[in-house]
C-alpha cells in the first residue's frame, strides 16, 4: 500500500505466466490491437496514436519529451513535486530551455501563475505537468491546466501515472495533446510498461521535426510501423510478450468495472481512510479539494519515529507504506489504495496496523 | 524456434507470477545483489558495473551508446546483418560520426578489413559489433575483433542479444569494454529486459564526459544509484519487478547447468539438426566455421514458396521458425534453438514438421 508498485490482480499474474508466443505471430497482434483499444477507453480518447511503450513510465515520460522537444524548444514545466523535477532534466537532455513555475509541494498547480509565465515567455512551445503528483498527493485540474497552454498556443504534456484508472482522466475532453501513463498503479498490471496517447494535433509536430529524434527506441515515427494500424505490422523491437499479456488482462478488468465505477471505488475507499486515520488523531497533507484518492500522504507526528513504523509496519504486518520524498521526507508517509489495492479489506488492515504500531 | 522470444522454462513463467513487491522492499534489493551476480557469471566477467536495463534489447543497445558515444565522436561500425544498421542510427542519434566497415550478410566480420578502416580513421574512439548476427546466423570472432580495437586505442561496443548462453561469452577474457544482451533467446526468460555489463575503462568515459548524456532514462550515473554496490538504493524508476522475478530464474537455471554446459547442449543440438537438415535436401547459408549453433540460417529451395511454409508450420504444427530480413528476406528461414528451446525433442520436432510440409 506504498505510492505503487501496487497489489497486482490474481488474474494479471496469471495471465503473464502464459506461454510466451512471438511477438510478430498474427494471435499476438490480434492481441496488440485489443489492448490498442482498451488505452484508447482508459484514456477516454480517440487517438490514433495511442500505444504501450515497452519499458518503465519514466519512459513513457522520456518518450513524449524526446518526440516533441526540439533544440532551442521552450518548455514551460509546472512543478509542485519529484515528478515536474524530472520533466525539466528531460527537456534540458533534448537541448531545450525548461522554464519552471513552481508550486508549494503538497498543492495543486496555480493556473493562474502559469498563465502569467506563458505570458513572459510568448515562445513557448509546450505545457507539461503532473496530472496527480505521486510524491505530495496533490492532484491538479488538468482541464483548465489543459485550457491556459491552449490560450497560448501550446501543447500539453502531461502525467498521468498515478490518476490513470484511479480518478477521471478524459484526454479528449480536456483537449491534452500528448499524455503518459505506467501500468503498475491504479491499473495493478506489474510494473514495466508505459501507455501513452498522442492527439493529432502533436503527431503534427513529431512528424514535422527538422531534427530527427535523437532516440532510435522512442521515435514514435518508428514504432508506429508496429503499433500503428497497418495490415503488416514491422518489426522494430522484440516486444515485452507476457507482460503485454498482464497489461491486456489489467485493462480487460477497468473495462468490465466500467471506467467510471473504478473512479467511484477509489473515492470511496479514500474517504474510509480519511476518516479512520482521523480517529487515530492522523491528518492528510493536501487540502481538500485538491486530494488525490489514490494516493493519502499523511503527516507523521511530531513524536513518531517515521522508518520504524514503516518498518515495524512491513516486518510484523507485512504492510508496506510509502516514505516522503525530497523536502516531504520525514514528515510523510504515502499511502497507496490503488487499483486492486483499493479495497475495503485494505483500509481496515491499514488502519488496525497503524493502531497497533502507533499505539493509539 | 523462431529467432526469439524462445521457448520460455515453465519455472520461469511461475517465477514471473509471484505477488509483485515493492521495488525497494529489502527482499527484493536482495534478489537484484543476486541478479547482479548471475549476469557476472553469465558474462564471465568481474565487472562491477553489471546490471539489468529495464527495457528490451534495443534499450539496451542505445544504453550503450548514449553513454559512450559524445556528439563528434568518431565510432567504427561492423555491419554484417541488421544490428549493425540500427547501430549506425545509434551513433548518429547520439551526434557521433558512423564509419561503416561492411561484410557480406552471412557472413562473420573479417577483422583485417575493420584493422585497415581503423587505420584510416586514427581519430575513431570506438569500435561496434555483433556478436552473433540474429538476422543471418554468422557468429564473428569477438576476442580478434577487440584485440584490433584495442590495438587502435578504441573501446569496444559488443551486442550479445543472440549469443549470451548459447555460446561462449567471454567479456573479461576477450578484454570487451562494453556489452549488452537480452532476457529473451538462449537465457529463455520473457521478452523486455537487458543485462549489460561496462569495465573500468568504459565507465572512465562515462564520468569524464564533457556533455550530459542525453538521455534520463538510460544514463548510467543516475541508474547506478539503484543498481550499484550501495548500502542505500537510490530510487530511480520503478523496476519491472515480475520481469525480474522471471531473469533471476533464468540466470539461476543457467548457473544449475553450468555456462560450459549449456554451451555444449546448444553445439549438440546444432549438429543434430544441421544434420538433419541435410537429409531434407536443406543447406546452411554460412560457412560451417562461422556459424551460431543456437541460429540456423537455413537457404529457401527455389521451387519454395517461403511465406506459405511458415504459414502451414504454424497453423498446422504450431511451429514458428523466423523469416529472412533485408536482402535475406524470402532466401532464408531462420530456425533458433536457444536456451529452453535447444532440446533433442524441438529439433526432431521440427525435422518432422519441415518433411511433412515440404514433402520431402
Amino acid at each position: 500500500m506504498g505510492p505503487g508498485p501496487s497489489d497486482v490482480h490474481p488474474r494479471i499474474l496469471e495471465a503473464m505466466a502464459r506461454p510466451t508466443i512471438g511477438h510478430l505471430d498474427p494471435e499476438f497482434i490480434r492481441m496488440m490491437d485489443e489492448i490498442k483499444s482498451l488505452v484508447q477507453y482508459a484514456f477516454q480518447t480517440r487517438n490514433d496514436m495511442t500505444m504501450v511503450v515497452s519499458g518503465p513510465g519514466s519512459v513513457g515520460m522520456e518518450t513524449c519529451f524526446v518526440n516533441l522537444v526540439e533544440p532551442g524548444d521552450k518548455v514551460v514545466v509546472c512543478q509542485n513535486g519529484v515528478f515536474g523535477g524530472r520533466m525539466k532534466e528531460n527537456v534540458e537532455r533534448c537541448g531545450g530551455v525548461a522554464v519552471m513555475v513552481e508550486d508549494e509541494w503538497g498543492r495543486a498547480i496555480d493556473p493562474n501563475k502559469l498563465d502569467d509565465a506563458l505570458s513572459a515567455n510568448s515562445d513557448a512551445k509546450i505545457v507539461a505537468f503532473v496530472h496527480a503528483e505521486t510524491s505530495t498527493g496533490a492532484l491538479s485540474d488538468a482541464e483548465t491546466v489543459a485550457r491556459v497552454a491552449r490560450d497560448h498556443d501550446c501543447l500539453t504534456i502531461m502525467d498521468a501515472v498515478t490518476s490513470l484508472g484511479g480518478c477521471p482522466v478524459k484526454i479528449d475532453e480536456w483537449k491534452i495533446d500528448a499524455v503518459y501513463s505506467g501500468s503498475q498503479k491504479c491499473l495493478s498490471c506489474t510494473p514495466g510498461l508505459a501507455p501513452i496517447s498522442f492527439n493529432d494535433r502533436a503527431m503534427d509536430v513529431v512528424t514535422s521535426r527538422s531534427k530527427k529524434i535523437q532516440s532510435w527506441f522512442m521515435d514514435l515515427t518508428l514504432v508506429l510501423g508496429y503499433w500503428g494500424s497497418h495490415t503488416k505490422r514491422a518489426y522494430h523491437h522484440t516486444a515485452p510478450v507476457n507482460a503485454l499479456y498482464g497489461l491486456h488482462e489489467a485493462l480487460l478488468i477497468l473495462w468490465e468495472e466500467g471506467v467510471e465505477n473504478a473512479w467511484a471505488r477509489h473515492l470511496d475507499n479514500h474517504y474510509r481512510l480519511r476518516d479512520g486515520l482521523g480517529g487515530l488523531g492522523l491528518a492528510l497533507l493536501v487540502s481538500e479539494d485538491q486530494r488525490i484518492p489514490q494516493l493519502n500522504a499523511v503527516k507523521i507526528p511530531g513524536d513518531v519515529e517515521d522508518a520504524e513504523v514503516r518498518s515495524l509496519l512491513l516486518n510484523d504486518f507485512g504492510l508496506e507504506i510509502g516514505a516522503g520524498l525530497g523536502p516531504l521526507a520525514g514528515k510523510i508517509w504515502r499511502i497507496g489504495l490503488m487499483g486492486y489495492s483499493s479495497r475495503m479489506r485494505n483500509v481496515v488492515f491499514c488502519l488496525n496496523a497503524l493502531s497497533e504500531v502507533l499505539g493509539r
